[in-house]
């Protein structure tokens, strides 16, 4: 199958602008080191090291300040939603079976399973821990109701794993849950931090779970069409672990009842060849193009919620990001 | 190896006196399964429905009565704790690739290592948020270093395994911990909670911290001294792991230089049927006696961190507790 991944995005991704500002999360992710036992220590070192892509410190730092908000508070809440976050990255490795993420070796593949779920949790509790710094109820619940949030995502999805009665209202609600809270909470505990009113915080949260939710069914459509030396990592994952993506739900409804057979069987009785196959079917049907159109209106509806915010560069740099994301979702068409 | 270990304890665990309270904790967990999405919940229901001991609960609520606290606050307090303890045993299941506790199938056993992560994770984020309904920053900190101080002394266990060099300064690290620091915030929360003053609240955190110490110095004991059969559960797991107890440091302090060669080498390269004989090596040279000395020590010293309770039943029990743990520690005598 030909895959026609495009090199160049349309729009970067804005992160220039706060260049500074990611500088220092970068600094303070690796500080919190120093709030672990001196043992325990060269682990969080080894893990915090592993720099990511920073979405999360990106958006709170972006919207905190839009707002004119406190850098130092944005700044936070974006390491803590940050550490939930690979929190959650350590302990998906250990039931991925993954070696390596971003060409470092995985804590599993390092220190075995056990250390590596031990090494989790003392992430996972750093991190709430760390929300009591704001002295504000509201904060440390909203925080732990998104840690929540993306495990239960993460239980609902692995228990639905092969389950062809998946609907497309629980595939949403499932990615809300495992990708889009700590995006909505990045934004909208960002802009509660940096004063604005309660239905403009409701907004940037709605934002936040948005673009979360785009950015997984850009991820969802890349794994079918993407290529892997491209991409740079194992794709068709996801049919492989029964993991039922958008485009694949668009093709299960457009399907008549022998197709739908027939996918039944294809997906249930996986062979490696037919992942191919079936990709080229779910192009072809246009399962594809209509779940890439879906992320399109999510984002357009993301942008309209940035109604808002006070015009600044700021602000055009969130706009900003919802066109970067169609740049990719571009990516994926044929 | 002949063991002795007596069924008869010198005194009850006095639960009777919060018999009533108790049933609520019980109920109480049950209903935290609601806070689950319901596609999560049955999981839920199946980890907290396996009761336990609750000593967690059981000391929090001692300790709420015997300063005239709102039992409401200690019972939650308690129950706070236990969902953070459930979430740790779960994950440690996992670690030890258990298939039951306590007769019941445990989450890996039943749905596999990769949703028992993920159901462990959803626990201690629950466990964490609950903590913010007492609308106290400082609960909330206090509850996530117990919980992250939980975490580091599993890492430092697991870190330190077959490592001869483990001194009896960080054995008890480990285990005040590991085990020490959700009983010292049963107590000294619940004292807090209830109101008690700063030095009082401090004198409670200790008295838990100790009882959970000894405590561990009972298990360590008994994993060593015990009989299966008697127990109810495997023992000699702790050297097959790797984990050098109170009474092993103790036989490796008091070795001359060839015995010590001699130690290490049977520790290092375990076989099944050494274990009898080094357990056997551990009670002629008194080591094992030496350990459970320790432990009536610091039982003793609990006791004393009692003196600014007032004078009550409740205050009789908490001293009633020291009292049990002195019957089991005699147990391990032979």
């Amino acid at each position: 199958m030909k895959t026609l991944l495009k090199p160049r995005r349309k729009a970067p991704f804005p992160r220039t602008l706060i260049a500074t500002q990611l500088k220092e999360v970068e600094s303070d992710i690796l500080e919190q080191v120093k709030a672990f036992d001196p043992s325990v220590a060269p682990y969080m070192e080894h893990i915090c090291g592993a720099a990511g892509k920073r979405i999360r410190p990106t958006l709170a730092l972006l919207t905190g300040n839009a707002f004119g908000g406190n850098v130092d508070d944005s700044r936070k809440i974006g390491i803590i939603l940050e550490l939930i976050h690979m929190a959650t990255l350590v302990h998906d490795d250990i039931i991925d079976e993954a070696r390596t993420r971003r060409n470092v070796p995985t804590p599993n593949a390092k220190w075995g399973n056990g250390m590596a779920v031990l090494l989790g949790d003392a992430l996972f509790s750093h991190a709430l821990s760390l929300a009591t710094d704001f002295n504000s109820i509201d904060i440390c619940k909203k925080v732990g109701l998104a840690s929540k949030e993306v495990c239960q995502g993460e239980i609902m999805q692995t228990q639905r794993r092969f389950d062809l009665s998946l609907s497309k209202k629980d595939y949403f609600r499932i990615i809300e849950m495992k990708t889009g809270a700590l995006f909505a909470a990045a934004t909208g505990l960002s802009a509660q931090l940096a004063g604005a009113d309660s239905d403009t915080c409701d907004a940037l949260w709605n934002y936040g779970l948005k673009l979360g939710t785009a950015y997984q069914i850009y991820d969802d459509c890349l794994d079918l069409v993407g290529n892997d030396d491209i991409v740079g990592k194992t794709l068709r994952t996801d049919l492989e672990s029964g993991k039922l993506t958008l485009p694949i739900l668009n093709l299960l409804e457009s399907a008549n009842a022998n197709q739908r057979q027939k996918l039944n069987t294809k997906i249930i009785n996986q062979e490696p060849l037919d992942l191919d196959v079936l990709a080229g079917i779910a192009e072809y049907e246009g399962a594809i193009e209509a779940a890439l159109d879906t992320g399109f209106e999510i984002l357009e509806s993301a942008r309209r919620d940035l109604a808002g915010v006070p015009e600044n560069k700021y602000k055009n740099a969130l706009v900003e990001i919802t066109a970067f994301l169609e740049g990719l979702l571009d990516e994926c068409r044929r």
